[in-house]
């Protein structure tokens, strides 16, 4: 179906208001996208802070669009993880399957390319622009130097909200009645930190790895970037025996990484002043509905449904919302009612499946070294999926490497852990769990379930 | 303890601002009260507008500081539902025990009784003055006439945000980082209609019944006032079969209740004008935390905790929260960080659990004729509580009529439901019901319970 040229303003010039620009511009739009910040093309950063992973959703978003080679530059594929214990060497464990890779790409990097894309397929961008207000009804913007001065009105056909987990733009539909929202903050915060690369310019971990330092309640991370270095994270309680709270002084923040981090402590580039200078975040999953009002306005990625960043699906799910969005369009062609309804219908059930996979994935991720029960666990449903890999597929991979929906994984996973639980209670499953016995278990338990 | 006399304002002139008013001034601290609308008592209405029902709670809150008597002039003692079928004379189902009743009393005339009694105690009310602003750190409010004209800058020791589920104060609390918050609408919207007086100033209906026409999916409630009408509430989906959206016009809502409330479709006052001129309210269940910052600034009431009306608890609980802060200043006396936080500790989760209780309320209601098993299950368990009154108080009467947490409450609750799901298990419980072995298997579950 063909589409009437609309006036669409974006509210946002992220990852997934350029990526909707440049979707919108492809189908005959005439696109403005406002942000409130300076054009991150002329913002001078070292290229390293906050990393992302791309993945098969946020790839098959891009192909649609002719720009995946153009990305695939800046990225470093990461065919593995790295787990790093303490007192052992590290060892390696694949994603997936043979190509099977997640990318490291800088947030920032990214950014300013996209942003140079849609520009040169005709979205105009304008920066240093604050929207204030939003007027539903009439698919108005108000922006302004400040929320007490005069604002400029700006009418449009449709009004996109890619402005974050904090979006403006929702919160205007938050004071409409019958608009559910929720913010739930972790008790687990985040601070990052930088490898630095050798002197030749080489990487001081192995490059095409995820790493990651495994520690129960906390752990650490490391992806690396093109110049050599890596962009580390420390996930850690607020509060508590071992916290951010606890952590106050260079002798106390040395301590730590020389207890807990012993083969990095010495890499990361002042480590106590960078750690006592770089501000502690938190971390938050956001829900709301409905995502849309009438053939108006629309929100898009975070601002519609922000997640914990655990199994590195936050931009992966909003350039997935826009892919999905564009099949859309070309089903109803002007009938934006129906677009946006159909939309936020096919997409909040998979929001909210992220999320909940988000939210678990801290405790996998941050316990793989911990429990022997979980570390029993993992070792039968790895030498079950090795001999029936048509039988289990781990859903690590089911979300990450595959283009079926983010509900399905969620419940197949939900699925696997019966199994599993059932399993893990067989009497002295520490010695028979290599068995035929066991085997027959799983195969028979897997026949009985209506998800696997 | 003794107090060291603070300035404290207090945001929202409504039951739960005006009788913290009172309870603070009782302590000796300068109180004012800031609300956005006219002064209540210069403002007409009927006095039959919005009902709400006071128990034990409400009623202990009122006690403490000596004005339990002055309120309960206001109010009808209800010690009874009169339930209403379709085809069926009403029946009465008595409430509890002797002299146990919830008052009916409307909110409009309690609310200027208790000003009236805020200022004899020496508040200072300054009405028509809308907060746009706070300053959390500092404990300042800014009220203006208008978001985007001059404010007025006020400094307090202690700001209290008791200004409804919509609340300015948490507003700004909710912009801070890890301030967790939840608004949930349900599907179910509500409508007020009347039924007036007899033309000699008596009631249609049972003066002393709190009266419900249950109906599965809605319902239809009436509360006496004391001019002899009855102020009435349809709760109904939005959407659907028998919907509000089904209801557009006067045949339509005529032919809704000759269907559906025969017998009292032509007791209510211009039913079908009044159906169609009277909004069409929502019902959220609104949970945030925490609820205090600092020593500055505290929430009380429906700012901090919303809930669905099905429990009539709201104001109640909104109460005991003040009677609860009021039994931790007496310990904590100048210390206001350790009182706000006991008070937040203590507070939230009864806030979650009357929430919860009150969702789960409305389908207890409504269905109160709908389904066989429901019914068959509702008389074992009044049968078995006849004959063993000290081992199975009802529910309801341990929310309305006992002064025990509602952390309890739910609790009991939820261990009754698991007792009374596997009784309802037993092969041919249709027949057995009344059998010695149904009440010694009752007895055996219940000395297996935890809560029970």
């Amino acid at each position: 179906m063909t589409q009437t040229p609309k006036n669409i303003a974006i509210i946002g010039s992220g990852l997934v208001g350029s990526l909707l620009a440049i979707y919108l511009r492809k189908l005959g739009h005439h696109i403005t996208v406002y942000d409130r910040r300076r054009d991150i093309r002329n913002v001078e950063f070292s290229g390293r802070s906050i990393n992302l992973a791309m993945s098969n959703r946020g790839w098959k978003a891009l192909r649609e669009v002719g720009i995946e080679d153009h990305i695939k530059e800046l990225g470093i594929p990461m065919d593995k993880r790295a787990i790093h214990l303490v007192g052992q060497p590290e060892y390696y464990q694949k994603y997936g399957k043979e190509k099977e890779a997640i990318w490291s790409i800088s947030r920032g990097v990214l950014n300013r390319k996209m942003i140079d894309l849609a520009e040169a397929e005709g979205a105009v961008f304008r920066f240093e622009e604050k929207v204030w207000d939003v007027d539903l009804v009439e698919a108005k913007i108000y922006t302004g130097a400040t929320e007490k001065g005069r604002w400029e009105e700006y009418a449009y056909d449709i009004v996109f909200g890619c402005d974050g987990a904090f979006s403006r733009v929702r919160h205007k539909m938050q004071r409409r009645s019958r608009f559910d929202y929720s913010q739930d903050f972790i008790d687990v915060g985040y601070k990052e930190l930088t490898i630095p690369a050798n002197e030749d310019g080489t990487h001081k971990l192995d490059k095409y790895s995820f790493h990651i330092w495994p520690r129960g309640k906390f752990m650490f991370i490391a992806m690396p970037n093109l110049d050599g270095s890596f962009t580390c994270t420390l996930f850690l309680p607020f509060e508590g025996d071992i916290s951010f709270e606890k952590l106050r002084t260079k002798e106390e923040v040395k301590k730590f990484f020389n207890s807990y981090f012993p083969s990095v402590s010495q890499a990361i580039e002042d480590l106590s002043s960078d750690f006592l200078k770089n501000p502690t975040s938190a971390l938050v999953t956001m829900k709301c509905y409905p995502w849309t009002y009438m053939d108006k306005v629309a929100l898009v990625g975070d601002s519609a449904h922000a997640v914990v960043p655990f199994y590195g699906q936050g931009m992966n799910a909003g350039f997935e919302d826009i892919y999905a969005l564009n099949k859309i369009i070309g089903q109803y062609g002007d009938d934006w009612l129906s677009i946006f309804k159909e939309y936020q219908t096919e997409r909040k059930p998979n929001a909210d499946a992220i999320a909940e996979l988000s939210y678990r994935n801290f405790m996998e991720m941050s316990s793989m070294t911990a429990d022997p029960r979980f570390i029993l666990q993992k070792k039968i449903e790895k030498r079950f999926s090795q001999k029936h890999p048509e039988k289990w597929i781990p859903v690590y991979s089911r979300v990450t490497f595959s283009e079926r929906s983010y509900v399905e994984a969620l419940a197949y996973g939900d699925a696997q852990e019966e199994v599993m639980a059932q399993i893990m209670r067989t009497p002295n499953i520490e010695e028979v769990w290599e068995s035929e016995e066991v085997e027959q278990k799983i195969l028979e338990l897997i026949s009985k379930s209506k998800s696997l």
